[in-house]
């Protein structure tokens, strides 16, 4: 009979059909454990996993984590949240790797435990489930090794002593038994989350960091010459005072002449135009080398120093690209895709063409020495005290490539940071976070309503697990419209934005100070870019708002709230030019309500809604909202509060709140 | 030097570190591919992928999938939607396993195609273009074959000898030298994605079914006695024109006697109680026995064959739980946990207790005999005609013995449908759906209030990729409040709601089609249960809903749209008593609007907007209303529009919508 012949069938069974745990959905988790989280040193990682089983045991749960080089696992009990929901938590002080997995199992001594306790209440006799019970302590000895082993038969016998079933009650709840028990597990081990899953801690600047953006040759000496990092010196004070902590340069590399672009991108440059920083290498070196007329290494290597005296690190652009004078050109042809006519194709990122600038042909059958010497120039200016990477157009090269070279260069040097220069579609972008990137550029330059910035700050809040924006009102690429038209307000009000929406920001330094707005027409491209010419800016004009930008970079450093992308949370205004949100760090000690207007020509009013539930406070109750931009103080007690943003004035509020004032601190503030 | 130490460290590539395209975010996935999704013979599978590559490269993708015991995948060409996701699609005639993945490449040749189509409109030189497109041909030609081979030398000869740009231009953009570029890829072959993922195909009453729950004792004999097998055949007519799919009947099995529980779940049974079915095993057998007083197993074959002639089928309760009589007991003691008394702790399923059934302890040494032994009675029914099986509380079974059991028996019978009473916690439900079970119970019975329904039916749409809900107003454990006191409209009201907004549905048939609303005061439970004591329903009471049943059957069956449980879409109304929902097909060819009132006392009135965007309307474009309980049709041109459920007469409607209506068909109507 052909069913029986089925039935005779031999079954394959699972390894060990008496695992009854499951553990699933365990957060946070990128793409199935593909790729890490990211955190940086002193966070506190947490994670939460369901961890259930059939049946009416009780179920444990266990975070198993290390760092990277540990060999066993280090174990922090889960705490039950409700509906088979688990969470612990592993501090991660340091940079590098650490691990972390989560494992459960029946606990059965606690089932007993539990079951005994019911039985007493229920007024039912407890004969046979003392009779188990001194078994499971029996059990446990039998495992257990000395102390342990007589505290156990100790205990076993007592427990079985006891003439009464409260005295026995009392013996089995002790915290002591629970775990020598669980010390001395039976045969039936735990169950495993299948996955090991990463959490890559990076040094608390790859999430918080204030940059400053300059072309070093527009350091000028006096006369307008070509500026050098010497004269670079000069303006450290400055930047510093400003209370900035990276100073990012664009390329720093010797310069080609092959199609080198004039003023305002024109396609032929005349003899004195410096060219774009770009268009690295020439006969004078390339990726290794600095532009002779900046200085020499050596200068670098000064100013670097000097800048580190000030607080500052210097960041500088990696663009993997060539000048077709590049010396790479001449030694490693097999990098490039050489067409039938014997060129190769000028490099593009539309709609933008460069045509002083070839690329290299990832897809060439030496990729791998292509990939060596790329990472050779990492390491390269790591050894010359540089650990922040701003990396050019990262979309244009492969994944698999800086999934790679980040890996190995953070193997060598865990403190090094990268932020992605990818303007480029979201999952691009987010991909080559996951993949590696410390930090992103971002939409923001273009998000300006209300709803625009709501809606990308909830975006970004969802993968906030590896994507760590840096938000950037300006760049040498991008005037935004906003900054061209809406005088200094527009710039007042992006700076103030990307200053508390972000924990990381940047500008474009001096054309941002100073308030210039001066587009090619049609365009959001600056005119007269520096990236094709010297600019001598005038550090010294009165109208600049170096003030605010210090005074705002001091609050960002006094206050936790601003130095973490999470607990953003939006409140309502019933005026869509006011944009208003909530900041605050875990507990919220630190609670900031940033409030701005978008509305760079008018004074604006509205309703402010806050959240006194989150906040923990009653209606009626008082609050203080200290303004941190004007000093100002004032006492809220309400949902409901009116804000007037006077346009002659700031156009925005930073303020601190302090929902539960004691009644002699409401007597203070009243006065 | 350390460092330079550190960079001569050997580097780990990976396998080729040119495959540049990445596919990730793969739906429908459910766990990482943990486990499969679920559909039905005759379906669509839609897959979605985010398939995209670094640069600015034409990138293709590619759904491959295949039925299990295929050798090589089968091809479908995936369809950009837009923002790097694709989407391709493939059918899935027959009930097992099929597989699929995602494979992506970048396509070198559409590239250039596509670049040369620029050129060519910027009035650009197409010389180098030309030498590079030709090179594409040739190579493809020498990796050809046979007149492939002859045919893309022909093509390139051609493209080379063209004279004006315009006509080769033409001869690059034939779909025929696409095609065959593609079935010879050069060296740089697809990324693939990393997992198989798994379609269980079942047949489609594992989705639409409509089930009928039955007490064979209870189908009894002229006065009263015990009912029979024999006795059922004579009511199959009734079940069979009432339009159900599925008989269910409790456990068939002989009954233990120790502990045997008396009438409403008294702890002493008379001589004369017939005992729970639950309570499975005694001297005249278990699991693969009947009990006596039904019949014989002859008897039962029969049954199931007439059934059958009726388009019936039947469906039994698989309960893996024994009396203390039950041969298990002394034939594999090793099967059941003994305390040191010498007994074993009766089962539990809080806070109902089973005094009457111990059950098996899977933790035990010998848990592969006992598994083999529950895998048999499952072979043993399906052998005599059962391919339905009610599981009676899988959840307090181990995960891994159901998703190993359900593999097995699908394995052999692919046909076999399970439907898992779990009434648990959700995530155990979820676990239980996606290891393997066709159909669950779920948490309707309990879901009364517009808000209510509106959270779970989304809830369920979450998980409807491996989750199909069984929609039941009633069991013979549940007899819930609103039916209680709700009168003969609750049990309407319920019904609707059940066989409307789930594809499968079953009522606990006499009860529930007589209105019995008797519970045990307090709870929500029958008093005078079925399950412990004979009850000869009088089938014949005029005062029943079988008529309305019948209807709403055949409704069922003939709407497409009441056969899935994709599409259901809620409209607002301004009436919280009342709740009103679209369900369509693919396509909205077969499309229902279905209006219940909640309220079992009183006549309700309420404005329903229906969204006309959806269904491709504009606003002051009539549509039809067909009222398919009634037969009444109403044309609407609005968005809102009034209706009024009479209580006196039917509290809902279930409307046929024709949106489109063509002016001659609306000509019609309005006669």
């Amino acid at each position: 009979m052909e069913a029986e012949k089925k039935r005779a069938g031999s079954a394959v069974f699972p390894d060990d059909g008496r695992k009854r745990v499951v553990i699933e959905n365990v957060a946070p988790e990128i793409d199935c454990g593909r790729f890490p989280i990211k955190r940086v040193s002193g966070d506190i990682v947490a994670v939460q996993a369901d961890v259930f089983s059939d049946g009416y045991d009780v179920v444990a749960a266990m975070l198993l984590y290390k760092k990277e080089g540990e060999g066993s696992w280090r174990e922090i009990p889960m705490e039950f949240l409700g509906n088979d929901r688990w969470e612990g938590a592993f501090a991660v002080p340091e940079p590098g790797s650490y691990y972390y997995t989560v494992s459960g199992w029946i606990d059965h001594f606690a089932t007993w435990k539990n079951d005994l306790k019911k039985l007493f209440q229920a007024g039912e006799t407890l004969a046979v489930s003392r009779l188990i019970g001194e078994a499971l302590m029996v059990n446990a000895a039998s495992r257990a090794i000395g102390n342990d082993r007589n505290h156990l038969l100790e205990m076993a016998a007592a427990f079985r002593k006891s003439k009464d079933d409260a005295g026995a009650l009392l013996i089995s709840q002790q915290d002591e038994l629970a775990r020598l028990i669980r010390v001395y597990p039976g045969s039936l081990d735990a169950a495993m989350y299948g996955k090991r899953l990463e959490v890559v801690v990076e040094r608390r600047e790859a999430l918080f960091s204030a940059w400053y953006e300059i072309f070093p040759r527009s350091c000028c000496k006096d006369g307008g010459e070509h500026g050098t990092f010497r004269e670079c010196e000069k303006y450290l004070p400055l930047i510093a005072e400003a209370g900035f902590d990276v100073v990012y340069f664009p390329p720093i590399h010797p310069i080609g002449r092959s199609n080198r672009k004039g003023k305002n991108n024109s396609p032929g440059a005349e003899d004195e135009d410096p060219g774009s920083p770009w268009a690295i290498g020439s006969a004078d070196g390339g990726h290794k080398a600095v532009h002779p007329e900046l200085g020499s290494l050596a200068d670098f290597e000064r100013y670097v120093t000097l800048a580190k005296g000030f607080g500052l690190q210097v960041a500088i652009d990696v663009a993997f690209q060539c000048s077709p004078d590049h010396p790479y050109v001449r030694e490693h042809p097999e990098w490039f895709r050489w067409r039938p006519d014997g060129t190769v194709q000028y490099a593009e990122n539309p709609p933008k063409k460069y045509e002083d600038i070839i690329p290299f042909d990832f897809e060439n059958d030496q990729w791998q020495s292509l990939w060596e010497e790329l990472r050779s120039v990492f390491l390269f200016w790591i050894e010359r005290g540089i650990t922040i990477f701003r990396v050019d157009n990262p979309h244009t090269k492969p994944f698999l490539f800086w999934e790679w070279v980040i890996r190995e260069v953070k193997g060598l040097y865990p403190e090094t940071i990268f932020l992605a220069e990818a303007f480029t579609r979201p999952k691009v972008m987010y991909r080559l976070a996951k993949l590696g990137f410390s930090q992103s550029y971002t939409y923001f330059s273009w998000r300006n309503t209300r709803m625009e910035l709501e809606q990308y700050l909830t975006e970004l809040a969802s993968v906030q697990d590896y994507f760590r924006p840096n938000f950037w009102p300006n760049t040498p690429d991008i005037l935004p419209e906003f900054l061209q038209y809406g005088g200094t307000q527009a710039f007042v009000i992006r700076f103030l934005l990307a200053a508390t929406l972000s924990a990381s920001y940047g500008i474009y330094g001096p054309p941002f100070e100073l308030f210039v707005n001066e587009a090619i027409p049609g365009k959001e491209e600056y005119i007269d870019s520096e990236k094709y010419e010297i600019r001598c800016w005038n550090w010294s004009d009165p109208k600049n708002m170096r003030e605010l930008i210090s005074l705002v970079n001091r609050i960002r450093r006094e206050n936790p709230a601003l130095q973490t992308n999470l607990n953003l949370r939006f409140c309502e205004t019933d005026n869509d030019n006011v944009v208003c949100y909530l900041k605050g760090t875990t507990g919220l000690s630190n609670l900031l309500l940033v409030i701005v207007s978008l509305d760079p020509f008018n004074s604006q009013e509205c309703t402010v809604s806050i959240p006194l539930e989150y906040l923990g406070v009653s209606s009626g109750h008082p609050y203080l909202v200290h303004d941190l931009l004007t000093d100002e103080k004032n006492i809220w007690h309400e949902e409901h509060n009116r804000v007037a943003l006077n346009i002659h004035a700031l156009p925005a509020k930073i303020c601190r709140l302090t929902p539960r004032l004691r009644r002699e601190h409401q007597f203070d503030y009243y006065m």
